[in-house]
């Protein structure tokens, strides 16, 4: 295949694609994660937010560039599922444009997953205000098996409704925070943070701090070193690496919030291991 | 609308969906764009880059909230593309995971597009690597009524082949520049820079880098003040607003980029219209 082989040509292949080639520092988990097939599954529905599932998506699909991985999109039902409006409980929100991605599975028929990601978008108000449970009686079937579930943005609202937060840390949104925070019993909602983990559970604020909580997320889960970095400079992202940092909550008055803490952040290329001497200095943080 | 109802509370709708409303410094030409239907084309294909397609397509979507738009999403057939592999000229990428996103049009049948996207992805190698000038057939035929075109990524590779970055300024991806630059004549390529304008085409490197060009670019084209810096915030995306850091031309050892220029970048929340005192302190630059 020869459009595999000049990627892997240009990705340094054998650097990066397992642990014992490169004599990376990793953990022994890390590194039997790295040889274990992953089920991913992603849960969609009309109105998702575009960048809430293809921010961290991005990752996924690079990682199993090197990381044995399956994919499953989760939803109503198959076929197309529209970032632009919600329909399935009647609702419209139709002057806004957006994409349309495709399901691949229902709630009924998903396949056994070990990392279940919720996005968010309009489709969690409407389903909120309609009452509807179906994705929390979702969550709440397959919590157990699965090793880890990830909320992002107003899709923390799918996990605090379905219970799972209950006595958790979590984070959100910051411009929702009044509307989502309400959901869940005793939740030890996080008023100033990127992302926040408890145990099993991750959740991140507004969409673009997903793309740092997967960052985080798989660098515990595959190690940092090797394929993920360096991945990370191809997409040229300079990822938030403290889950600390968040001047949003300020921006949006949330109750508690620390107007003084920093709004800057200094971010940059991650670091790579030392190809040749010329490279490695201009990477390093 | 319920949803909209809540959204537009959410988002201080009439502060940010009108300039006469809220008072805005924004020229004539942003107050005329902003009442205007703008018909957005992406051009999509099998194997294309998720985050270079719904990373741009963000903010795409949060400004159909406000100002009057369409979006078409443009193949060489309509129904799902597929973002992990490129089989439309025979390759195979199968062990990589992605979505599929649906394409609204074809080639032929593309409506007249005042704003043209190309995104990157492994489907650009394959295209390339078989010849096919499809898309360049269809830039050309498009250009000189389109007001913009825009590349990202290895997708500025199509414009290179398509003769429209002939004489002009350009960058794309810095992990592929040596294979992506030798395309097109008498480019001028800028080896480093985050994006580059030069009259109605823009490029930008690497993924990531799509979304700091299309707040830049949303932002002349619609002025920065209001919705676009509003949503910036409530997305928590915090970009970089200096098209020249750019420290993985470095990394990525493309010949003639400066390894000496700053790899770190602060950024943080964009300057928002002042509500009230106490928030205006803490979203300031």
């Amino acid at each position: 295949m020869l459009v595999s082989k000049i990627l892997k040509s240009l990705l340094f292949w054998p650097l990066l694609s397992s642990s014992l080639a490169s004599g990376l520092n990793i953990t022994q988990q890390q590194a039997i994660n790295r040889n274990r097939t992953i089920s991913v599954g992603y849960v969609i529905f009309d109105g998702f937010e575009g960048l809430d599932v293809w921010g961290p998506l991005e990752w996924i699909t690079q990682m199993s560039v090197f990381f044995p991985m399956n994919l499953s999109t989760i939803s109503y039902k198959t076929g197309p599922v529209h970032a632009r409006y919600a329909t399935h409980l009647g609702a419209s929100y139709d002057q806004v444009v957006g994409g349309s991605m495709l399901a691949t599975h229902t709630f009924s028929n998903a396949p056994d997953l070990d990392i279940i990601i919720v996005p968010g978008g309009t489709g969690v108000l409407n389903a909120t205000l309609g009452n509807s449970t179906i994705i929390e009686d979702f969550l709440n079937a397959r919590f157990d098996c699965a090793e880890y579930l990830l909320g992002v943005s107003f899709g923390v609202t799918h996990l605090a409704r379905s219970g799972l937060l209950n006595g958790k840390k979590a984070t959100t949104n910051k411009s929702g925070w009044t509307w989502i925070t309400p959901y869940g019993k005793d939740v030890n909602w996080v008023t100033q943070a990127r992302w926040v983990a408890d145990g099993k559970i991750w959740t991140s604020s507004g969409m673009a701090s997903s793309i740092d909580m997967m960052y985080e997320f798989l660098g515990q889960f595959y190690g940092k070193e090797g394929a993920l970095n360096y991945m990370t400079n191809v997409i040229e992202y300079a990822p938030h690496t403290n889950p600390n940092w968040d001047p949003y909550g300020p921006v949006h008055n949330v109750p508690g919030a620390n107007a003084t803490s920093p709004t800057l952040d200094c971010v940059g290329p991650v670091p790579l291991p030392v190809r040749n001497s010329s490279a490695s200095s201009s990477n390093q943080r």
